[in-house]
C-alpha cells in the first residue's frame, strides 16, 4: 500500500505551524493538494474550495479539515460522500449532533473519520493516565489560563456563536482529563461573556466523577505573564501535576516524565493507523462537556473584550 | 410476576396531574411510597427524602423521579445503586453526560432506566411518523408557543441555570421531531434571555437533516391567546400538520387522526414493558439538541420577566 494521498482544507495558522511540518516528516502521507479561501501551500495544487479540489484531484485518499468548526460539517460531508477519509481538527464540529451524523456518513461510505484531540498526544499524558489508574484519586483540578491576545490574535471566529471562546483551549484540557480521569459530568458552571462578544472569556466549572469525586476546571483567557495548562490530582500515591498542556508529569514535586512535544506527528500516525485498519476514531466526550457547560452554566456579563 | 411496587419522588404539579392518575389505573403497578420535601400523597407512606424511603421500604421495585432536573442525578444514582428500576421524568437530567453515567450505572446494577418523553406518546405521533416515512419530505417547521404564566406559574427552578427555560416545553417538541423526522442537527440558533433570568424565554433554531432539508423551530413562552404546539411538514404527499402537541394529524387540511390523549398511561405501560424485558430505554437526542442550541446559539438579552 502506497502513501496516503492527502489534501488539506482551511490553510491558516494551525496548518502552517503544525500540519505541514508533521505531514512533511511522515512517510505514510503524500500531501498533494490544498483548498482555502485565503491561504495557500507552496509547491502543490491549490484550490478555492474543497469541491474544486475533489473535482480536480480525484486520486485523493484523504482530507484534513482545519477551517473553523462552524464550517467543518459541510466540508466533511462533501468529503465523506466522495469516499475520502477525513481528519477533523479539534473541535470536530459546532455541535455534538452534527458529528454523530458524520460518524453515520463515514460508516455508510466505508471510510475512516478521525476526531483529532492533539493534546491527548502530549508526551506525558499516557504516563499520567497510568499513574492515575494505579492510584486512588481523591480530587482533581484543571487550570487552563492563557493570554488570548498572544495565542489567538484577531481571530474573530473564535468569539462568534459556535466559536467556543475560552472553551477552545479548554477543550484541549478536557480531551486530556476525559482520557486520564474516571468518567465525570458537570454539576455547575459559571461562564463569563464579555459584553461585546458571543463566547465566554472565562469559565469556572465543577464536575463530579461517577464515584463522587470533585473535579474543578478554571478557564481564563486573560492570563498575562506565566501561562498555565495544568491538571492536578490529589491521590493516595501523592500529588500529581501534569503541566505544560500534558508535556511534563511530576509526583510530589519530583519530575517523572519530561519529553519533547510531538502531538501532530502522533495525530497523523494515529490517522494512518485507523485508515489502514478501516475504522473510525471519534470520541465526543470533550465536546459533550462543553455543550453541557453551555446548557447548565450560569452566564455572567463582564467587561468588553478588544484585541 | 406481581405488580411493580413503585415509589414516587418529588411530588409536585406533574405528579398530581399525571403520574398519580396514570398509576391508579394501571394494574401493573402498586404505588406504595412517596418522598418529597414539600408535597405528599394521601393513603401511602410518605418520606422527606429518597434515602429515607429506600431505607424504610426495601420491598420497592422501582421509583419515578419527578423533581427538577438539577436534582435528578443524585436521586437516580441512589436508586440505581439500591437496584431499583428508575423512571426519569423529562428532561432526564441537567446534562447529557450525567445521563450517560446513569445508563452505565443501570447496566452495572442490572436494572432498567427509562428516560421518558411523554410527548412521544401523544395520540397522533405514530401516525405522523408513518406518514413521513412514506412521503418525501421537503421541509419542516416546529412551532411551540405557549404562555409560561399559565403553564408554569411561579416555578422559579425553570428559570435557574439548568432549568432549560423555554426549552422545557421545547424539548417536548424535540422528542416528537426526533422520532418522526430524519436525523438532524442545529446549524444556527438565537436564544432570548430575559435580563433578570438565567434561562431563555424564546428561541429560534435552524436545523438541517442529514440529507440537507431545512427544519426550523420557533419557541416562544410569552404567547397569550391561542397556544400552538405544532409540527408542520411540506411533502410530496401533501402538507402535514401535527397539532395540539401531537394530538391531531391532518394532511392537506383533512383530519386523519384525532384521538383522546393518554400520554402518561402509555409511558407507564412502556416502563413496565422494559422492566419485564430487563432492558433500558434512554434516547438522549432531544436533550442533545438542547445542549447544542445552548453551545452554538447566539444570546440576546430581552426585557425582564416577572411572573
Amino acid at each position: 500500500m502506497g502513501p496516503i494521498k492527502i489534501g488539506i482544507v482551511g490553510v491558516g495558522k494551525i496548518v502552517r505551524d503544525q500540519h505541514l511540518p508533521a505531514l512533511a516528516k511522515d512517510q505514510s502521507y503524500r500531501l498533494i493538494a490544498a483548498a482555502s479561501r485565503h491561504g495557500r501551500v507552496d509547491d502543490i495544487a491549490n484550490f478555492p474550495s474543497i469541491e474544486a479540489m475533489l473535482d480536480a484531484v480525484p486520486e485523493l485518499d484523504a482530507v484534513s479539515l482545519c477551517m473553523p468548526p462552524q464550517f467543518r460539517y459541510d466540508a466533511a460531508r462533501t468529503a465523506l460522500i466522495a469516499k475520502k477519509h477525513v481528519f477533523l481538527e479539534k473541535p470536530p464540529g459546532a455541535t455534538v449532533s452534527e458529528v454523530e451524523d458524520l460518524k453515520r456518513l463515514a460508516t455508510a461510505n466505508g471510510v475512516s473519520l478521525f476526531a483529532s484531540w492533539h493534546s491527548r498526544y502530549a508526551p506525558a499524558v499516557e504516563a499520567a493516565r497510568a499513574f492515575l489508574a494505579s492510584a486512588k484519586v481523591k480530587s482533581a483540578a484543571i487550570n487552563w489560563k492563557e493570554d488570548v491576545r498572544r495565542w489567538h490574535p484577531n481571530q474573530d471566529w473564535i468569539w462568534a456563536p459556535g466559536g467556543f471562546g475560552v472553551f477552545d483551549p479548554g477543550i484541549n484540557a478536557l480531551s486530556i482529563a476525559t482520557h486520564i480521569l474516571p468518567a465525570m459530568f458537570i454539576t455547575s458552571a459559571v461562564l463569563d461573556f464579555p459584553e461585546n462578544r458571543a463566547a465566554p472569556v472565562a469559565a469556572q466549572v465543577v464536575f463530579r466523577t461517577s464515584n463522587g469525586l470533585p473535579v474543578t476546571m478554571d478557564l481564563d483567557w486573560l492570563q498575562t505573564g506565566p501561562q498555565s495548562w495544568d491538571i492536578l490530582a490529589e491521590t493516595d500515591a501523592g500529588k500529581m501535576v501534569l503541566s505544560g498542556g500534558g508535556a511534563k508529569l511530576s509526583i510530589d514535586g519530583k519530575i517523572v516524565h519530561d519529553e519533547p512535544e510531538a502531538e501532530y506527528p502522533m495525530l497523523y500516525r494515529r490517522f494512518a493507523e485507523i485508515v489502514r485498519a478501516g475504522v473510525s476514531d471519534v470520541d465526543l466526550a470533550p465536546l459533550q462537556h462543553v455543550a453541557d457547560a453551555f446548557m447548565l452554566g450560569k452566564r455572567n456579563v463582564v467587561e468588553a473584550f478588544f484585541d
